[in-house]
């Protein structure tokens, strides 16, 4: 840990984003036509901590589209609908390796986790079976909650997605022919669509963040947003398979649970302490914006914010349990 | 969190060996000869914490070789020695969903992380092209330093598997082909098969254990055996690889970083409070140990172990740091 | 060859069909709801001569849905009508060791060969992007006249698979995705399953094997139906990738190229001489008729019609070139 | 077919030859490093017919080792060796679509077929196993015999492979691991590093396929070498699995059986005709010689020698036994 931990966050920010901003690697990504249209060189970073301070740097009200990023969220919000014994027989728990759109089954026949696209597919329908025609407005409704404001849809990337999207497509067909998807493959993909169409900031992240980080209820607001137990699970399963095939190596490396999207958003969960994000539109090969990453690194370095690091001394009152 | 907070860890592991003592499900390792050998019935359960305090219950005095537990502390001695440059172009640090046996490699022909057999006989050609001659004696110093006591290595196992290895064998010569195994394939075989056939008692694991978790100094001795960063990125490993194709599903349930081996140890580490093992000979599909894996779930789930568990509330200065 | 070398064909059918009759092995197809109504003890076996003689057993005027079948001669058609060069770039020529509805990609994303599911749909996307609205009366105008009589369509098992053909409409969407499908996935899907649901007889079938055999030409009726280069290309991928994953073997033991369905029927085409069919609706687990190829196994034995056995001479006028 | 069908064999691979010598493309075999000592402009063209005559252009007696072209061979003596019920628990014969020196195996565990090296080293066990210390002495008077000399085997090749086959002594180990490895890998490596580096020219190979299409007797000699039985499932195997994962695609183009080695041979049998043999160092991606590919493409297509080709009228008394 450097000198800087003297120092506040927000110094912390503006050096992080500084080192990093003159990087222009990565591309942005080009799979949905609309996504072409971001502008590259945006890059905004924000914390937001549980007892309701923000500290940001850079783009970080410009809006973008939280893509995957919402998978761990509906992912929770799945688990408190109708219970993990009944999503578990249909996505697995465990990294696999593959990138983030592979078509590629576990032993079973199910989407290996939640956070790939086959597995936040399974998650739609079950959130559309649960839901029906209350799916999309319930999900709205939580993120906007646990973001602290009404959060919009962008048309034109769900409509771009939806026009061509051929390989969810392909996705949702195969996992309806495996037996792994309630409902009619249309109208889950429409809601995976749209859901992945939520727009953002980088504010609005960190703060969905922080809200998952202080046990599921928004620390602004006050709200009880998420259970905490599938805050739990949530976290669990962004620190194993959050990064896509690059996790394991974020989780040597940076050691926070965290979830990225196309749009250039990353989002990281300090239990019990921050909700932090970065959005900057290049991505790596993985999928993970790039200066998002070099940024997490960072911050998780100088902070030590990694959840093995030696200064995460864990549960204060367990020791006691000893008689 | 049960009732059972209030009780000693003492009272908690004697319900729960009693709990899971009747369950016959699974099967000896049997893979290689001299395993077979092992009671099915042993079942033991220790914790060590860091400030030297030991609680057991059952088996926890027999011997077994550490197998696949042994893979983690060399990959945190490999780390010291040689650094993580110098390892990560031949072990990636990505968890596979393949079997712990698989011959399967990544986009980089390196084996996927140091977990599996194919990363650890990676890590082992590391130790003995840095070690040389001095490479077993070292490992099995480090071993014994973190177990308080010098450990023996069990001949009929090292000469069993030594006879019968032909897939690690196999690997080996893969990895050589690859550019990926420095040094002589027998001879480093010779040293990951003695590795595995070091033999320890469920209390020497629990041990170990707590000497990760005490930022790698043994409580009991007061020794420093390892590198508090080589154990932050032993401990980043073991979550999201220590369980083989279990992991993210252990990840899930337990969220105590962990590893397992065939001999049918499994050791998990608490960070900076406690080292935990159980010991019980019949395996899973997966080759971790059945009544192990039920004895962690019970325990992470009664006193909030799970890394993410809302009781874990991290680093206690961070909120401080926020000006 | 046996002492039936002396017998008429009739002859040997009938002793073949006594042979293989009892085998009750294998099961209906049911992926497809409707092809489960088969009567499962149904054995035809024909051979059509392309002097125009034809000599049948058992039940030879039973209709069945020509599936996979099709996928020979849609392909024969896409090489009149495009040439190879404008296919190639689209589907490969190589057999893949997969079931036939897999979906696995050559390394350059196109599917193995025309005769897997993958393949045969981008032969049927070439043909409706070529032929238009004309696609589907053009193909059935072809198979008619290869048969000799005006085929019908199974409007059940054509509306059964269009509803359930979940894991088709996934790999059609797929395709689509990785740019290899030209059109829309549906309306082409609706031309694969029209395809597959035209109705045969084991008469028909061994008359169309009769037309290939004879340079393309309808031994009974005189027309030429299929381009003779056209014909050497179809042969060629039905020997090595006609049987499925079990298209080696079939190559070993029977060595006739041939294509079967999973409505029941096999078709072998003996270059030069015969069309051979079978039909049985029972399935082994690659999802060939269990009686067809039992019954192909011997004739080829009995008449020595593999392509590599030592009667096989060949070009008889080769040897003569030779100054 | 052109004009040149009335020129003789020889002019027409003078012209061949003359047509595809300035083709540099492909790269000269490097993982056995004796081999990259091989002149990359060498190229020859052998043809020899089952009535004894032999035409020849170029460099057809220059020694090159036989590699994988022995696999054929070496096969057909196992099979008459064993018998193929005792041979096919341990290898298949399905093509596979994967690189000759995969790690791949099929659902039963075994090597897909016995052109890849895996599955070539399996036909070496059995050798082994079967002959004992004459296994070689045995394979290579068979070959001799077959080539009409008595062949060579190159030292230098055989001792640079044993030292670096690396990835052949991890595939032995593994067939040993899965069971399908009767015996000492090591010694099995040792025969099967032996029979690649038996030492050919152009005109050996020419006259060893000219032994096979000649029902297994030499047509110089009168020797009989090999069984007829044995020679046709060597063609069928040649013919699906012997060009590699470009089997398929040769089976289009060229439609004769074939085997390539890395040593830049490449074997074609016209069965009950010819035997052809092209040499030429450089590799295209599939490891079969660039311009030796070439030679047969032209080769086929000029003499109608294509399997499947309207003029191949296949057993000629056929039809008369239709009564």
């Amino acid at each position: 840990m450097s000198a800087t931990c003297q120092d506040s966050f927000t110094q912390a920010l503006a050096q992080i984003w500084a080192a990093h901003h003159g990087n222009n690697d990565g591309e942005v990504a080009s799979y949905i036509p609309e996504l072409t249209r971001a502008d590259p060189n945006h890059f905004g970073l924000a914390i937001a901590t549980i007892d309701g301070r923000l500290r940001t740097h850079g783009d970080v009200e410009v809006p973008f589209t939280i893509q995957s990023v919402s998978k761990a969220f509906a992912f929770a919000l799945a688990m408190e609908a109708v219970g993990l014994h009944n999503i578990a027989p249909h996505v697995g728990l465990e990294p696999s390796a593959d990138p983030f759109n592979a078509i590629v089954f576990d032993v079973e026949n199910r989407p290996f986790n939640p956070m790939v696209n086959a597995g936040a597919i399974v998650t739609s329908a079950i959130l559309l079976d649960h839901f029906g025609d209350e799916a999309f407005p319930t999900l709205l409704a939580r993120f906007s909650a646990a973001a602290g404001r009404s959060l919009p849809v962008n048309e034109a990337v769900y409509q771009s997605e939806s026009r061509t999207g051929e390989r969810n497509r392909a996705i949702a067909h195969l996992l309806k022919a495996n037996g792994h998807l309630p409902g009619d493959p249309d109208a889950v993909l429409d809601l995976y669509f749209r859901q992945c169409a939520i727009e953002v900031t980088a504010i609005d992240l960190a703060l969905m963040g922080a809200t998952a980080a202080n046990m599921g209820q928004n620390p602004a607001t006050g709200q009880s947003v998420f259970d905490v137990v599938a805050i739990r699970g949530m976290l669990s399963v962004m620190f194993t398979c959050g990064m896509y095939d690059h996790a394991g190596t974020w989780a040597f490396d940076v050691g926070i649970p965290a979830k990225s999207g196309v749009g250039g958003g990353i989002l990281g969960v300090v239990n019990r302490q921050l909700g932090i994000a970065g959005f900057s539109p290049r991505l790596d090969r993985w999928g993970n914006s790039v200066r998002g990453v070099a940024a997490f690194e960072t911050l998780s370095q100088e902070f030590g914010l990694h959840a093995f690091d030696c200064t995460n001394v864990g549960s204060a009152y367990l020791s006691s349990l000893i008689a």
